[in-house]
């Protein structure tokens, strides 16, 4: 199967690293970027048209990253009636009634497994598991930048600005790190992932989060006295209405279960399913290697799967008053208080009327 | 698509409570049993021409568990073009090239995913992944019995017998748990995932297996001191020469791995692969309801996936030489050494001139 990428950047030179190692018979057809690179003279161009009008092209991976031009040019693939796909969360959670609707209506889909979990093979593990059976809950370590924070902070008594600046220097956290420690990055996997477990699409601006940026040393110490540590996790629950709970917090865990095993930069991220029970699945949630790999698997399953291209909008009715938890709240004058079992909803308004730099973990069993 | 299912057992009956819950669009449209029970009367049979003969069933479904009639019922449903799948871990270790050259004669295929990991959708994520990479590692609980024994041991300060005899009331254990607790049970698994990993087949006869029979809270004490705990893992390596690697045995562990947060009877199987790098996948080792769900997983992946049907049989050479560990071995007049780096191969040519009841493990970093 021929392919075209398009963006030359560290995924998509990931994914053309994979096919170049010979054990698909993917071929990369053309390569899309602002440059012709020396040695890619009879790959690379500039010029999408070429992409666009070559018949033999019948996947196009974009790596382009951002909102713009890259949701521009996967209209114009998918349009073509080209399949397409993706590692790129900002437009698919953005993006995801304009995209599926494209493709559905050009008999194409669009595939986004390294778009939560990156390396992990969670969307498409997630997309097998609810063909057969509902999944009632997802928990997840979503976003390896602060788990590497969070892991340093628990196992080296670090404060959280010098582990943030040792994850900046590591190329592990951006000069902007609030969408990682504030928990956005994390609202973009939620979305996606209700999406792909119930069909119902949510939007990230739904789904409230409590970030990390607040958590200091005295928190870890008051977990680690109660065996406990600290891991930000992405929620989805499917309410018995219908509706879904869908969050993000910073959770308290205890010290020997499998999230609080989850070291460094790794991702995890579980659910429970009718029948199937629990599942995990473990992985590097991102870097080159990993993701591009990820993103072959997804041309490798549009190669071999006769594609499900049928799609039908229907938006998620988000409702966070029924999902309950104990919280640890830490106000900046150093006071802890557990409060008795809370909403997240109702825990999103109190916190509004706390000092802005209260840190708010949610107690998980 | 229509399905049969042979054997109304764990398993079967397992399948069909997931296809009867209708998320699907499989219908089941004959079983097959020694005798039909009330209530089932339009739908099973004890004649298994009915179901060969009927050109609107595409897949079989096995449950009879054991070698035969298994293999046979097997061979037949294949010989008359009709997919299969089962969780029968002894018949497709057993009869892999038997069965997989006798598929593709037929231009079927057979898939057996719940056969190693239940209802973990492992096999089906190594198939997946070794598409698109070289899979040059595993490692993997995957026995439930052992893993709540050694849980139990670890947690509770318990005795081997004590806690064996716990789990046989429980029914995780048989009456004869040599299978289990000798690590025979994960040879099978071993070998399957050898087989789905490279394409090489395995068998059982060619995987020494140090097992947990002997395994005393000495060894533990001795463990927890060292902050680590013991897991049963089967093992599979890449040698550079293309030869594998295949043993099992138990495993010393750090107390905060990610294998040591695997508590009671749950499975974890862990992965390398070429740039994929590492991944695992958790959840339920065994059970109806898990099981069941698997095979209807693998029902699903052949009505979506446009099936590969050949099949080229190479024999793995199994070279345990080049697998090298440093081995906690303790006699049972309770004396501990811990050996230096020594090799699979050497250390079972070491362990025929040790007392019966020595207890060995391996140091994993």
């Amino acid at each position: 199967m021929n392919v075209a990428i398009i963006g030359f950047g560290v995924v998509g030179s990931g994914a053309y690293d994979t096919i170049r190692d010979g054990k698909t018979d993917l071929k990369v057809k053309k390569i899309l970027d602002l440059a012709v690179r020396p040695g890619f003279e009879g790959i690379m161009t500039t010029d999408y048209n070429e992409i666009l009008t070559d018949p033999s092209i019948s996947v196009v991976a974009e790596s382009i990253g951002g909102l713009h031009p890259a949701r521009e040019f996967v209209l114009s693939a998918l349009n073509s009636g080209k399949h397409v796909v993706t590692a790129n969360k900002l437009l698919m959670a953005t993006c995801y009634r304009e995209l599926m609707e494209t493709a559905a209506n050009n008999g194409v889909v669009i595939r986004f497994t390294p778009a939560a979990g990156g390396g992990i093979p969670w969307l498409s593990s997630l997309r097998r598991t609810a063909r057969g059976g509902t999944v009632r809950k997802i928990e997840g370590i979503l976003n390896g930048t602060t788990n590497f924070i969070l892991d340093k902070m628990a196992h080296e008594n670090s404060d959280f600005s010098q582990v943030l600046a040792e994850a900046q220097a590591l190329g592990y956290a951006e000069k902007d790190p609030s969408s990682d420690i504030d928990g956005l990055d994390v609202c973009y996997k939620v979305a996606l992932s209700c999406n792909v477990a119930t069909g119902l699409t949510a939007s990230p601006e739904q789904i409230p989060s409590f970030g990390i940026r607040h958590i200091s040393k005295s928190d870890f110490e008051w977990m680690q006295k109660e065996g406990k540590t600290c891991k930000l996790l992405g929620n989805y629950r499917l309410n018995e209405d219908g509706t879904v709970a869908l969050f993000v917090q910073p959770a308290v865990v205890d010290s020997d279960s499998l999230f609080a095993s989850v070291r460094k930069n790794f991702n995890l991220i579980s659910l429970t399913g009718d029948r199937v029970g629990d599942l995990a699945f473990y992985g590097q949630g991102a870097g080159k290697d990993p993701t591009g790999f990820a993103l072959v698997q997804d041309m490798l399953d549009l190669a071999e799967q006769t594609p499900e291209t049928s799609y039908q909008y229907q938006e998620a009715v988000v409702d966070n008053s029924k999902a309950f938890f104990r919280y640890y709240v830490r106000t900046p004058d150093g006071a802890v208080t557990v409060t008795d079992l809370t909403s997240v909803s109702d825990m999103v308004s109190y916190a509004k009327t706390l000092p802005d730099e209260t840190f708010i973990a949610a107690l998980y069993e």
